[in-house]
């Protein structure tokens, strides 16, 4: 119900000044003490809510992660411990764990994966940040395809690959150390790049902020960044934008 | 012609080895001495060549530019200045530019623009590098709504105008100081937000990187950002996001 | 008219839902194309709108500065130059400016001071902040005593004011350098105490920021920070403490 | 006893010169060979002095938290460990531990709250922080309103609690990752803003740094900033300012 | 044996040129492999050669240790842990182990201590950095007066003390959180004062940078600084300028 | 094969378009699904792959070494921890391993070492990271020459060896805390010095950062510098410095 | 007048308890509006009080220096400006400016100097911050060495003034760019070494911050440091130790 | 003559000991004041001495130039001014000078270059700092070749030269911004890479500083860094190798 929905009833006198007053100030979230669900945001931006683990009490995830269930059918956990996948298996066996993109879910069965997006990475040791971001924009409805280890210290790797990643709607680079891939992959594509520096490195690394600075004073165009080690951010982004290529305007 | 098209000719005897050699090596770039220029970039990318003046020679960017506007048709330069306006009017004195966004251009006219983009400011100083990012993107064929001064401080000047926002395919948050404004659209929309920082500010901003981090570490999702004050790279990355929305994969 | 009365409005059909409609989303601000000017701002936050000068072209400044008289009566611009100075002083002979605290304005006669409030400063080099802390509270009718070059390292010439010091409602602390002199005011009173960094200082100050990290971490109790000179923005808070001391709840 | 009244007794030979020097010196704190406690402090700043448990050896942890009990009847305690609750409660079984603000203490029975403070989160991991500020209050006598995970994020969250914080005579504002939760809120009120920065987040949060340099950057007039997850200082300032409030000048 | 004595030895053919190059390549120092011991250091800098005991192999410690003792009839270990404690005390009972100062040492008996300085601290918590500067000092002959918890917040419990700390040659100011101790000791006494930042804090404190960049900026003169809880540096310092007050030139 | 020689067969109707296409983009690196290992390195390079073992999962890691040793007939790996080696141990118990520098080997037997660097050290604690130098470049067949523990604070410590590190093709110059080593190095020789910064060190030297900008900024000539701790990087290099010395062009 | 002396006169009815109360807070400095001078500065530190010229106005300047040439028959002003020297000239014909280290004195003559302190410089640019140095030591009364450009890259330039370096009471190392010169200083010498990083380089020295670090962390003992460029402070501070030396205690 | 010469001499009586002591100390480099110059330097180095001429006083530049041209016969000046190089001009009427490159020079002339060296820049911004390695290489002998504007975001542009680069014995690669470039260089060539990151940029690039972190933290083998704009020293690195690679040991 939307704003001038309720004014209407208002003027109809289906709902009195108190009652739309509340309305106005309650709906769309959900009040459980400390925390505000916000239930009607599927509907708002297309995107179920989703549980940053990381943190949470034993308690509150539990609760959390059942009403969501029961809200939207469907849940995704991210940064998840094992300690917390064994506290929700206890209740919901049937949920899966990822130990590599630490993702915790339980999705409904034979979801269709529409347009594409490619997720490539530097190295080896950033494939778990780079997992992150494509089986979350897996649970969110977009096919993503999986392009590792392609660093630019031996350009041949990627070059090889440059067809595929030119057919994707969106290119997620994920990249630790000095994070150079996003340069070269701005250059091969016409699509946007959301780059996603890792903490993959040592010393002068800064536990990421140097491939995050690479990737912000980038000289190739059709690259934004988000935080680091931000897979989740980056596959909620792909997916928003393989949506307007895939359903357009 | 791509590389299967060199082979097929090597095959067929119309092209040597060594032809085919230097065709591998050089086509799609033009050599100037001391500026490669990549005039192939629009077939390539869907995006013209563009020229970023600042700290550019005289003589190099005259000469730049006229092949450019050969090539092309059209030419947009970004970070000019009133002595380069006057430099390139001289010889081609149909060009145009802004003080504001610093934009020298000259454009094809009755250029048809396309879906829709927003692109707000928090504030009257962030305008200038909103201006670049809605000029650019207009140069690129999308059009732009301007939605300036809707700082976070007084929340009730941007939720007035979320109807409009929400229609766009791609949101711009123009914010310098503590750049709160990419925040707050993030959870009003369901498209992609492209944060701008700006520089903005005094004292403890650090000539943006205030507003970057504020920007970087947002709550919200469906954000991502580009270097302080890069009001062309948030212009650009929203002109590929619109793109799709309209043409679609 | 806040929300209930527009809602009543409509239930009693003296407001349409279109009219309601736009009322919620646009009283309070006035469109001026490149700022939207908050009048409504004085009955809501008992505050008029200051204009913060730096960088505004001449005519927004102008027009600005005409349309906050014409709503206000009097209006305080901060941060303005000489320029700009004779810029308003053309239109507006009346106006008034002080080079020292770059403080622009118009107000109103025989304005009534209440309640008090202590500005001190470490050294004469931060009179220029203080100055602009000092006049923004008494513009909102606050009375301000200056304390100035009472520095830690003369540590007699501080306590010597104890006094006088510890009589105020609230005490601002301006100190550039190391910025000691808010924990030893800190410990000396029992009201609160706003410490503002200022850029004075040279070397490893980071123009102001070592300043600033003196106050945040400091080991007294009682002392907030706000950012590096800004004068203006302690004297606002200083005067909102003064107020509640003054009228109490 | 004031310096005055010393210099009276003096005067009328009721105290000797070495005596008055001496009473100069050391009254007002007391010596325990490792620390001096300060306990003409409630007098002179009107609130008792409290330990930061972080650190403290056991035995001078028991010592201090005997000494302050003895003397003030009541102890407040922050950043204690289960550790140290543990120590205590073996001595003083009266004691209560909070192990989410981690605040230990003995308080005097029915404590009358005055006036009002309103302390709100962004999000749920920032509750910790903000319940050290809301307890510390309390134990100060200042009635503390909890809003909490009402991030900028889910705008319309913290609009519907608007007219509950606008009636605080201070906002507590708790806030990590981005923390542009304190801008909007000193849009919405007219009372001094205290703003928390707090270490949740990860990536190029730098430990709290990021809100940190939002708030002190903020575009809103009315904040002011303490040191990161400093809950303690908060509720300290705001119980500073709700008393003038309360009991006026 | 210096270079004048080698160069004489060879012109009157008591030393070949063959060996007197090589004295005058080895001499002064221990070469053991992993660690070359500066044998001759007493002799040139009048101190004696300290273990800096963290990080160092139990083997390496152990072989150091022993050789230090017999060269020099004591030794001085500085941030021993207590498991080094053991590894030294199994081989020479005698050994003394601190752990609030995590010195390490076997020292001559009676040593007569000279001069006077002055060891403050602003809290608690900096006394094991003072300890270390203090144990320094004594055991380089030196006798050390410690006057501790006297931070800024409460100034009257400095100012109480300040005719002993006005007689040192020396004074250490130890202080971690905002560091303003420093400048206001500087201010008090005509004796150099030897800074030591801590790293104890939290938050914007950077583990010690905000209290170094306090005293680097300190507004007192006759300030100096070494680096973050180097309670050792400082002890050392102390004791060459108290040796200087108290020989002469 | 090169890109001429694929030429050359698509002429002569020896290889297929297709093949040719797949060729050009495929060759030089195998597939493994998880990581592309670039068999073809050695001749392209000169150098044979290296494993960087910190962080690989215990699958990965053995089927990588199993594999390059198959091709390689050797392997190295670099940050190996004790449980790796154990792992490796159990297949290929001719595995040797270094505790200090970390180094996990097979090497083939009677290596010869050509030409000559020399690596030194400031202290004891930067030996670890010199050993991970010294072994890369004995493994790539250089010979390399220990001097440490020649820190500048004993100058002639240094001096004393100054003959040796002269006759060196490349210097490689180990130093933590405040790293003045290398411009010392750097006036007394006429061969590249490779500086690499270690962690060790405590307070202001930020995990290395001090040494590294020491270096960075050195007013000698002759001076470049790898990341903190990278004694590999630092090896490999004066390896190839000192092929080019021993081969020539 | 000490407060014993005063309590005596109390006692003796020589003074009045408002009297005495009032001589208690203001005794010792002067108060001119917008600045308090410390006259007694020189009886209480053995320093006059010397003026900070950088910055001041004008009026201020005159009047300060005046007043301060009065009360101690000679003025020192640092960080002067050619422009201050004429304002200053044109009073007081006898000024004396020295463009170099910036400092504008008036000098009583025949100033016996005693002592000795040694002022080194890394290179030819660090020589204003030298002579500021040197020339407030002069000043002062300390007799000054100057050996300058005898930075760490050419080591023998430094080694062969070592004998006169080592009769110093205290050595001043000045020195940009990397700023190793201090840690080699601290192993020759057995007196203290203040050490003055300058801003002297370029790129990542960070105005000098690159130098302070190397410094602060010196891995030689007996090094402490002042502020960026603070030539000033370091004459101070070798004054303070040169003194001790002469006068002993 | 060296130390063994000397030594010989006092043996065989030729040389008195204080003449050998004299002669130990001070040959090599020649007094002038305020400058020691290294005139010593080629024989001992292979490089004569060059002058950084920024902010050199002219009196002092005019005087080391004509020193050092008397010396060596030719001069290499860095960091030159227009204004210092008419200063030159008119003593020298045979200097010439590079606006871009900014080195002015007297070198002999028919000068044969040796070897050869790439130098690649990643746009045309970074030419001036190219052409300062580049220049300063041929001064010293080398032969360098230019390849300029090969940015990765173009990465055909590089790859087509490739075969030239891998043929140099040093490639230096200069880039702003992001500094990518050092990494895929990296990977194509077997010879040492030195990177020099330069300030071309904006925003959140710091001055180099981004472009720097890149360099250092690159994922790519052979790579070494230079400070920000230094391109004379790359020039000097890359001299120092190209000669061992055309003379061998």
């Amino acid at each position: 119900m939307d704003i001038k929905e309720i004014l209407k009833q208002v003027r109809d006198h289906t709902l009195s000044v108190e009652e739309a007053d509340a309305a106005l100030k309650s709906y769309g979230f959900d009040e459980m003490g400390y925390a505000k669900l916000d239930v009607d945001r599927k509907a708002r931006t297309g995107f179920a809510e989703v549980i940053y683990c990381s943190g949470k009490a034993d308690e509150h995830l539990l609760h959390i992660f059942g009403r969501l269930l029961e809200e939207q059918g469907e849940v995704l956990g991210t940064r998840a411990s094992a300690h917390q996948y064994e506290l929700i298996r206890r209740e919901y066996p049937q949920v899966q764990y990822d130990p590599l993109s630490r993702i915790l879910k339980i999705e409904k069965p034979d979801k269709a994966l529409e347009g594409m997006i490619a997720v490539c990475t530097a190295g080896t040791a950033d494939i778990s940040v780079a997992e992150e971001a494509a089986q979350t924009a897996e649970f969110f409805g977009t096919k993503a395809e999986r392009i590792y280890d392609v660093g630019v210290s031996g350009i041949h790797r990627l070059l090889s690959r440059t067809e595929l990643i030119q057919k994707a709607n969106c290119v997620v680079a994920v990249a630790g150390m000095e994070g150079a891939l996003a340069s070269v992959l701005g250059g091969l594509v016409s699509r946007p790049v959301i780059a996603v520096p890792t903490s993959v490195g040592y010393g002068a690394n800064f536990g990421g902020m140097a491939a995050l600075l690479t990737m912000i004073n980038s000289c190739a165009n059709g690259i934004s960044v988000v935080n680091i080690d931000n897979g989740y951010g980056a596959g909620y982004i792909a997916t928003q934008i393989n949506r307007l290529a895939v359903k357009g305007v």
